[in-house]
C-alpha cells in the first residue's frame, strides 16, 4: 500500500512542481503588464482626493495580484498535500471498518476544507488591515474607508488567475489519464478499473489528486476571496451613498459572516464520528445519509449565526428594520444553495429519475445513450435558472425594501442585498467543500486498495464511499456555479462603478440594442463555447496519446498482462504531465487576452466615432453574455457528466444485463464522453467566469 | 420502383396530413388568442390619426397571420410534393446517366425553391397592397405608407409558427426512423443502409421528405417573409425620420430585390445542364464543383443586380451617395453569405482537416469519437460569430454614414443597413434553397435504388449525388442560421419601436445591468437549452420505440433476412407518425408560451414596482439572449452532426479500416448522434429564433 501510496505522492508533487513554475511564469508577465497599465493610467478623484499616486496604486494593485496569486497556490497545494497522505491511511482504515474510513476521508476533506476558508478570510483581512494603517485610512486628507476595498480586486485576480490554470491543467491530466486508462484497459482488454496492469492506473491516481483536489481548492478559494471582496466594495459604496455613520460594520460583514463558517463547518464535520461496531456500515445508515445529516446541521447552524451576524453589524438607525431584510436574504442564499445541492442531486443521483432513463437508454447503443445524456444536461439547466433568477430577483427586492436610502431618498439597498444572498449561499461553503474533497480521496483509497489487491470486503467499502463522493462532488459542482453565477453579477456592477470613476463620466447602462453592444455579447457567448471546445478537446487528444501507450506496452510487454512484467507507469505520468501543461496554454490565453483584445479594439471604435465608453460598455456586454452562458454550458456539462457516470454504476449493480453487457458498453461511451465534461470543461468554466469578472476590473483603466 | 416510391408517397402525404392538421387547430386557438388581445388592447396615436379602429386592426392582424400560416403550409407542401415525385425520376435517371440525374435532382431542388420565393415575395406583395388600397393609404386622414409595414407583422409570425411545427415533427420523425432503422439493421444487423429487410426503411425514406424537403421550405419561406417584412419595417421608420418625399422607394426595396433573385437563381439553376455522355460524371467534373459553379454564376449576377436595386430605389436628393453605401451593405451581406457556406463546408467537408482529425479520434473508440465531435462543433462557432459581427458592426456604420439624417441632424442609416445586408445575404436565397432541396431528393433516389436492387454501377451514382447533398445541406444550414441572426436583430428593434408606440413612453434601451432584465437574458438562454434538449430526447424516445419495433420484427418473422417474408413497414410508419406528432408539442408550446408567460409576469411586477416598461424590456433581454445563445447552439448542433456524418462517409472510402472497423463503428456511433443534432434541434432552433423575434412583436400590447 505504501509503495503505491508514495507512487502516487511522487507523481503529484512533480507536476504540482512543474504546473506551478509554469503558473508562476505567467503569473510575473501579467504582473508587470499590470503595472505598466497602471503606471501610465489617469488617476480618478478620488485618489487625489486621498493624496494616492499613480505609483503606489500600481504597487498596490499588484502586490495583491501576487498574494492573491500565491494565497491560491497554497490553497491548491495543501488540497493535494492533504489528500496523498490521507488516501492511503483510507485504505487502510477500509480493513478495520468501514465508519472509520468514512471518518478519517471525512476529516482529511475537512482539514483540507477549514485551510483554504481561513487562508480566503485571513489574506482579505490582513491586506485589508494593512493598507488600513499604511494609507492611514479616515484620517483626514487620506482615502475614506468605503473605497479601500476596490484596492483589493488585484488580490481577486490573483486568485481567479492561478485557479483557472490550476484547473485547466489539473483537469487535462486527471480527465486524459483517466480516459486513456479506460479505453484500453476496460473496453479493449477487460481488466478492471485502477488495475496494476495498467500503466495507466498511476497517472490516473494521481489525477484524483491534482484535477480533483488542488484544483477545487484553488477554485473555491478564489469564490470565496472574490465574494468577499466584491461584497465590501458593494458594502462600502452603499454605505458611503446612504451616509452611514459608521461604515465599518457594511465592509466587514463579509469576514465576519465566513468566520462563523469556519466555526458551524468544523461543528458539521465533527458530527461525523467514527463508532466501535466493526465491519461494514450498518444497512440503516448509509454514508450519504450522514453525510446529509451533518450538512443538516451545519445549515441549521449557519442560518443562526447568520441572523447575530447581521444583528450585530448591519444594524443601522437610519433604518432599523433594514438587518432584518438582509437576514432574509441570507436566508434566500442558503435555501439557494440548498436547492443547487438537491437539484443536482436529483439529476445525477441513479435513485431518480432521470439517471435510471439514461440507464435504459444504454439498453439501445452507445448513440442513444450519448443522445439521452446530451438531452438530460441540457434540460437540466433549467431548474437551477429558475432559482437563481428567484434568488437575485428576491434578494433585490429585499435589499430595495430594506429602508436604506440614498441623499435624494431612493431606495439603495438593491444590490447589497444580493450581495449578502450570495453570502448566504457561501455560508456553508467549508462543509460544501469538505464533501468535495472527500470524494477523491476515497476514489484513490479505492485505487490503493484494488492495486495492492486486497481481499474483495476492503474494496466493497471503498467502492460504497467512492459512490458517494462522486454524488457529493456532482452536488457541490451545482453550489460552485451558483455561487460563481451570484458572484460575478455582483462584480459587474463593481465593474460599472470603477470605470465610471475613472473616465468621470456616469455609467449606469449597458444597453444591447446597440449594434457594438449586441456584437460585445455574440462574443462574449463564443468565448464560452469555444474555451469549452478547447478545453474538451485537450483531454481529448491526451487520451489518444495514452491509449497509444498503453497500447504499445501491451504488446511490447506481453508479460504484463499475467503479471510477469511490470508496466511502465513513469512512461504514462510523463506523457499526460507534459500534454496537459501543453495543452492548459491555449485555452487559458484564450480567457485572458479575449476581453482585452475586445476591449481595445472597440475602445478604438468608440474614439473614432464618437462613443467615448464603447469599449468599457462592449467589455461589460461581452462579460454579462459570457456569465450567462457560462452557467448555462457549465450546468449542462457537469449534470450530464455526473448522470453518465452514475448511469454507468447503475448499471453495475446489476441492472439492465449489468456488468460486460452491451448496455454496460454503451454506458461506458456515455461515461468517457462525460469525464472531459464535467472534471475539466465544467469546473474550468466556473472558474473562467470569476476570472473574467476580475480581469475587467483590473483591466478597466485599458478600455477607456 | 415506382412500387417503393408510391410507399413513400403515401406514408409522406399521410403524415403530411395529420401534422398539418394538427398544425392548423392549434393555429386557430392561437388565432383567436390574438384577436382577444387586439380588442382589448389601447391604440396607439397613429392608429387614431389615420382612423384605424380597434377591430379592424385586430382583424388585420389575425387574417395576415392566418395568411401567412396557410402560405407556410402550403411552401412545405410543395417542397414534399416535389420530392416524393422527383426521387424516382431521379434514380431511374441514375441507370443511364449520373449527369442527367444530377440535372433532375437539381431542377426539382429549384422549381421547389422558386416557388418558395414566389410565395414570400408575392404573399408580402399582396398583402401590401390590398392594405394600401383598402385603408386608402397616404390620402388625408388616413394612414401614412410608413406605418403600413407594422401590419403585417401578423404574416411572419403565422409563417414562422407553421414553421416552426413543421421543422420539430418533421425533424423528429426523419431523424427517429433514420436512428432507429440504423441501430438494429446497420448496428446490430449488418445489413446495409436502405436495405429492404429493415422494417423501418419505409420510414426512414419517408422521413427524408416530410423532414427535409417539407420543414426546410417552410424554414426559408418564413427567413424571406420575415426578412422583407421586418426590412420594410426599418425602411419606412427611416423614410419617415429623414422625411424623405418618396419613402415608397425605402420600403418596396426587400420586394424588389427578393424579385431579381428569383431570376439570378433561375439562371443558376438552369446553368447546371445533363450532356449526352452516358455512365458516370467524367473524374475531372464532380457534382460539388458543377453546383459551385453555378452558384459562382448566381452571386456574380446577383451582386450586379443589386448595384441596379439600390441606384434604382435607394437614390435620394437628400443623401445622393447613400445608395452607394446601401450597395456596399448589400455587398457585406453577400459576402457574409458566401464566409457563411464556405466556413460550414471548411468544418463538415472531409477534405479538409477537422473532419479528418474527427475521424482519426474514431480509432480510440466510441467515446472520444464523441468527445472529438462535441469539441469540433463547439469550435466551429467561433469564425461565424466572428464573420458575424463583422457584418453587423460595418453594415450598421456604412449605413450611419451613408448621409441620412433626423430632422436635428443624427445620423440614422445604420440599421437599414443592417437590413440591406440581411437582404445582400438573402439574394441568393433561391439558389442555397435549390441545394439544400437537392440533398434528400438525392437520398431518397439512392434508397428506391438500394430497395428496387439495381445494379451496383447506379447505386454507386446515387451515393456520390447524396455525399454531395449531405455537404451542400450543411452549408445551407450555415447560410439559414446567418440569415436568421441577422433577421432577429432587425425584429428586435421593430419590437422597440412597435412598443414605444403603444405605450407612448420612449423605449431607447435594454439595460442588462438591472436585475429583472438580467435575469430575463438568463431565461431567455435557458429556453434554448431546454427546447433543445426537448427536441433531442424526442428523437432519442421515439428511436428507442422503433428499436424495439424492429428487433421485435426481427424475431418474430425470421424469414425477414432470407428474403422470404416480408416486413411490416406500415407499422414503423405508424409509430414514428405518432411519436413525432406528440412530442412536437412541448417544445412548440415551450417556445410560445414561455416568452408571453415572462412578459406577463415581469409586467406585474413592474407595476407593482412602478417600472412601467419592465415587461417589455425584459422580454427584449429574453429575445436577444436567446438569439445569441441560439445562434451558437444552431452553429453547434448543426456543425457537429454534418461532421461526424462525414467522418463516418471517410471511413467508408476506406481510410483508417473502412466498413465494418472498429474506427467505423465508432463513427456510425458519432453520425447517429448527430442526427438529431443536425436535423432536428439545429434547424429548430434557426425557426425558433425568428419565430421568439415574430411573436413579441405580435404580443407587445400584453407586455404593457
Amino acid at each position: 500500500m505504501s509503495e503505491i501510496s508514495d507512487a502516487i505522492r511522487d507523481g503529484a508533487e512533480g507536476f504540482f512542481r512543474t504546473q506551478y513554475g509554469t503558473i508562476s511564469k505567467m503569473a510575473c508577465i501579467l504582473a508587470f503588464v499590470i503595472l505598466g497599465i497602471y503606471l501610465f493610467r489617469t488617476t480618478t478623484p478620488q485618489q487625489e482626493a486621498s493624496g494616492l499616486g499613480r505609483a503606489t496604486s500600481a504597487y498596490i494593485t499588484v502586490a495583491s495580484f501576487l498574494l492573491g496569486a500565491l494565497c491560491s497556490g497554497i490553497a491548491g497545494f495543501v488540497g493535494m498535500w492533504v489528500s496523498v497522505r490521507a488516501n492511503v491511511r483510507v485504505s487502510s482504515a477500509a480493513r478495520r471498518s468501514a465508519r472509520e474510513a468514512l471518518q478519517i476521508a471525512v476529516r482529511a476533506g475537512g482539514f483540507s476544507a477549514i485551510v483554504v476558508v481561513c487562508m480566503a478570510v485571513f489574506g482579505v483581512a490582513i491586506l485589508y488591515s494593512t493598507f488600513y494603517v499604511w494609507l492611514g485610512v479616515d484620517s483626514p486628507g487620506s482615502m475614506k474607508v468605503t473605497d479601500l476595498p476596490l484596492l483589493l480586486v488585484g488580490y481577486g485576480f490573483g486568485a481567479s488567475f492561478v485557479a483557472l490554470f490550476a484547473q485547466l491543467g489539473g483537469g487535462i491530466y486527471t480527465k486524459a489519464a483517466d480516459v486513456g486508462a479506460d479505453l484500453v484497459g476496460k473496453v479493449e482488454q477487460g481488466i478492471p478499473e485502477d488495475d496494476p496492469r495498467n500503466p495507466a492506473v498511476i497517472a490516473d491516481l494521481v489525477g484524483d489528486n491534482v484535477g480533483d483536489c488542488a484544483a477545487r481548492g484553488a477554485d473555491l478559494f478564489e469564490s470565496i476571496a472574490a465574494e468577499i471582496i466584491s461584497a465590501m466594495i458593494l458594502g462600502g459604496t452603499m454605505a458611503q451613498r446612504c451616509k452611514i455613520e459608521d461604515p465599518s460594520g457594511f465592509i466587514l460583514f463579509p469576514l465576519v459572516v465566513h468566520s462563523f463558517d469556519l466555526v458551524v463547518s468544523s461543528v458539521g464535520i465533527l458530527s461525523i464520528r467514527g463508532t466501535r461496531d466493526p465491519g461494514l456500515i450498518s444497512p440503516i445508515e448509509d454514508p450519504m445519509s450522514i453525510m446529509q445529516k451533518g450538512y443538516s446541521i451545519t445549515i441549521m447552524l449557519a442560518v443562526l449565526t447568520f441572523g447575530v451576524s447581521t444583528r450585530w453589524l448591519l444594524y443601522t438607525e437610519q433604518a432599523p428594520s433594514a438587518w432584518l431584510n438582509f437576514a432574509l436574504c441570507g436566508l434566500v442564499g442558503i435555501i439557494t444553495a440548498y436547492a443547487f445541492v438537491w437539484i443536482s442531486k436529483y439529476y445525477t443521483d441513479y435513485k431518480h429519475e432521470p439517471v435510471r432513463l439514461l440507464a435504459l437508454s444504454s439498453s439501445t447503443g452507445h448513440g442513444t445513450n450519448i443522445i439521452a445524456g446530451v438531452s438530460l444536461g441540457m434540460e437540466s439547466t433549467a431548474l437551477p435558472v429558475l432559482v437563481i433568477s428567484v434568488a437575485i430577483i428576491s434578494a433585490y427586492w429585499l435589499g430595495q425594501t430594506s429602508g436604506l436610502v440614498d441623499e435624494s431618498g431612493n431606495p439603495t439597498g438593491g444590490l447589497f442585498g444580493t450581495a449578502v444572498a450570495t453570502m448566504g449561499m457561501l455560508s456553508t461553503a467549508g462543509y460544501v467543500l469538505t464533501m468535495d474533497m472527500f470524494g477523491p480521496i476515497a476514489d484513490n483509497a479505492g485505487g490503493i486498495v484494488e492495486m495492492s489487491q486486497q481481499p474483495e470486503s476492503v474494496r466493497e467499502i471503498t467502492d460504497v464511499l467512492d459512490a458517494v463522493g462522486n454524488t457529493t462532488k456532482a452536488t457541490t459542482k451545482g453550489f460552485a456555479i451558483g455561487s460563481a453565477a451570484l458572484a460575478s453579477f455582483l462584480l459587474f456592477s463593481a465593474y460599472m462603478d470603477e470605470v465610471a470613476s475613472f473616465a468621470q463620466i456616469p455609467f449606469k447602462e449597458v444597453d444591447i440594442a446597440v449594434p457594438e453592444i449586441f456584437v460585445g455579447g455574440l462574443l462574449g457567448s463564443m468565448l464560452i463555447f469555444l474555451f469549452s471546445a478547447w478545453a474538451c478537446s485537450a483531454v481529448g487528444k491526451t487520451a489518444q496519446e495514452v491509449v497509444n501507450e498503453v497500447r504499445r506496452q501491451f504488446i511490447e510487454r506481453p508479460g504484463i498482462m499475467d503479471y510477469k512484467e511490470k508496466p511502465d507507469y513513469g512512461r504514462c505520468v510523463a506523457i499526460v504531465a507534459s500534454a496537459s501543461l501543453r495543452e492548459m496554454i491555449r485555452p487559458g490565453a484564450l480567457a485572458i487576452i479575449s476581453p482585452m483584445a475586445v476591449g481595445v479594439i472597440f475602445r478604438i471604435l468608440g474614439h473614432s466615432t464618437g462613443q467615448p465608453l464603447l469599449g468599457a460598455k462592449v467589455v461589460a456586454s461581452l462579460l454579462m453574455f459570457a456569465t450567462v452562458a457560462g452557467i448555462l454550458m457549465a450546468l449542462f456539462l457537469n449534470t450530464a457528466g455526473g448522470a453518465w457516470d452514475n448511469a454507468k454504476k447503475y448499471i453495475e449493480t446489476g441492472a439492465l444485463g449489468g456488468k460486460g453487457s452491451e448496455s454496460h458498453k454503451a454506458a461506458v461511451t456515455g461515461d468517457t464522453v462525460g469525464d472531459p465534461f464535467k472534471d475539466t470543461a465544467g469546473p474550468s468554466l466556473h472558474v473562467l467566469i470569476k476570472m473574467l469578472a476580475t480581469i475587467t476590473l483590473v483591466m478597466a483603466p485599458i478600455f477607456l
